[in-house]
């Protein structure tokens, strides 16, 4: 299988939302989970044939279910917030891994190097979020079932959910490992939930009660790495001015300067579009060739130009 | 640090025990947990100077607490068991991999590559396990608490636990990455508590409830990626006659045909040494040059040639 073109493949970083996995009003069966990752491996595996692929996927839902689980169990000792993004790592790296494999399978591609690793993520002690907790996980609650929650929540247009820290990514702690993979043509599913938060002391890495956001850890990778395309996958189109009102219109191409004056103005609200809109902006300010956000249907047309909000320079 | 030397260094595959991460009478926090681990990383870490590393592990307090965590709690979707020991492939791939990281960076070892990987096994539909539900998971009962539990659970020696099908792992998914990887001298961990099982059907992978037992997957996974010397570290010295007899003896070399001998004449436990020791002889019948049982402590000493008990043809 291993191609002897001189010319490498163009490496490509694809962040997958949550809607790859859970959709709206769905409780998240294991059955269903695998089911709606189809959409997205038939189109990662089509690709595989142009690109070599770096897949990152979020795990809101699946770590706030664990969160709940254990608060639910007297008799079992409960883990830190950093070992349940490990325990989603193990989860969804599995199921991305074999509905891939199944999907890579399908077109007689039986030799493509495939891998899920674990991946832990330095994050700042001094991070200014420790002081404000602002990413929602786990389920929605109504206002009345919020007010007896023993933890803070903040309103999201889903309802009321728990909040937790989420600083900022610092760098991700197998780049190097992940940069080898993808120079010999492996996919490599990594960086799940944003990565394991740690904290590093000399010579210790110290887990951290925190998420990192997604798309941002995401992008950090995608700079270590250096790809070409980072592609994040989501439940809306691109990115779009006035979003759900009658003037909504979608932006097919972008410069950091146009999205950073929409910003100012308020476009995107800072549960949902702008960590996505940030994410994308700090791969190309960052000497990134292109950022493109589309939805998850429309991923393979995305890369071919064809969907998706691009940003460039 | 790649070494230009032409003989490349000869590879090890460790099959760490349970009490690798919870020791007898723990309660297995995750502090204890990430303690315990320092024991086998620091050994592994000086390992690494003269042979490529694979680890391998068990995960069976672990699951059982996923299982009980999710049977406390209503509100949130159960997994089958196989997503719970993907799960748990997440929390202790995490825990092995910064544990021996840090051991790493300890002796100046700072671009030793080291990832740790999502495996699934495929086993047998027809396997006659599913008619007997053999593996004990989870915590232990005592008697008149073991009868009210809903579902088949075995006496063992710490008490009364859950059993669940245990058929025997036929191949490991990700075989040619692991030897792709090891011939790169990264140091692997996989295979977490005897990889996800999985039974495949034409170009699906169909998730099992069952557990595979993790020394037979890693006696299969050393035969397939062809490992110099298969080491399963335990919490006994050795394997023994008449264990726990005024008359026991450790064993420190052994044949197949010797060994034989011994199980007829039922030396071994089945819930205990029998399945360590078959996956010892498994390894070494299919052309393994040579396994070794041995005690966590002396992990080093035992590949030195110095501890435990080895497997020749």
């Amino acid at each position: 299988m291993k191609k002897t073109s001189n010319r490498p493949k163009p490496v490509l970083l694809i962040a997958l939302g949550g809607n790859a996995l859970i959709r709206k009003g769905q409780t998240g069966t294991a059955g269903q989970q695998l089911e709606n990752l189809k959409v997205p491996a038939k189109q990662i595996a089509r690709l595989s044939r142009d690109y070599r692929i770096i897949i990152t996927h979020g795990n809101g839902p699946q770590v706030g279910n664990l969160m709940l689980q254990q608060e639910c169990c007297d008799t079992v000792e409960r883990m830190p917030l950093e070992i349940l993004v490990a325990q989603t790592q193990g989860q969804i790296g599995y199921m991305i891994e074999s509905t891939l494999d199944e999907a890579l399978m399908e077109m007689g591609i039986n030799a493509q190097p495939l891998v899920s690793l674990i991946s832990y993520v330095v994050i700042d002690e001094q991070d200014p979020s420790f002081q404000k907790p602002s990413k929602p996980i786990g389920p929605a609650f109504d206002r009345e079932k919020a007010l007896t929650l023993p933890y803070p929540v903040i309103e999201t247009p889903k309802g009321f959910r728990r909040v937790v820290v989420s600083p900022k990514p610092v760098t991700i702690v197998e780049k190097r490992e992940i940069k080898a993979l993808i120079e010999k043509d492996f996919i490599v599913i990594c960086c799940g939930g944003g990565g394991i938060p740690v904290v590093r002391k000399g010579r210790t890495f110290d887990g951290v009660d925190a998420v990192i956001d997604k798309d941002l850890a995401s992008a950090r990778l995608a700079e270590e790495v250096g790809v070409d395309l980072f592609v994040i996958a989501t439940d809306v189109q691109g990115v779009a001015l006035d979003f759900g009102k009658p003037t909504e219109r979608f932006l097919q191409t972008i410069s950091l300067e146009e999205i950073s004056r929409h910003i100012l103005k308020d476009h995107f609200s800072a549960g949902a579009m702008l960590p996505k809109v940030e994410a994308a902006m700090q791969f190309v300010s960052g000497g990134g060739a292109q950022a493109v956000i589309t939805h998850i249907e429309d991923l393979e047309a995305s890369v071919r130009g064809k969907a998706g909000t691009r940003f460039l320079h």
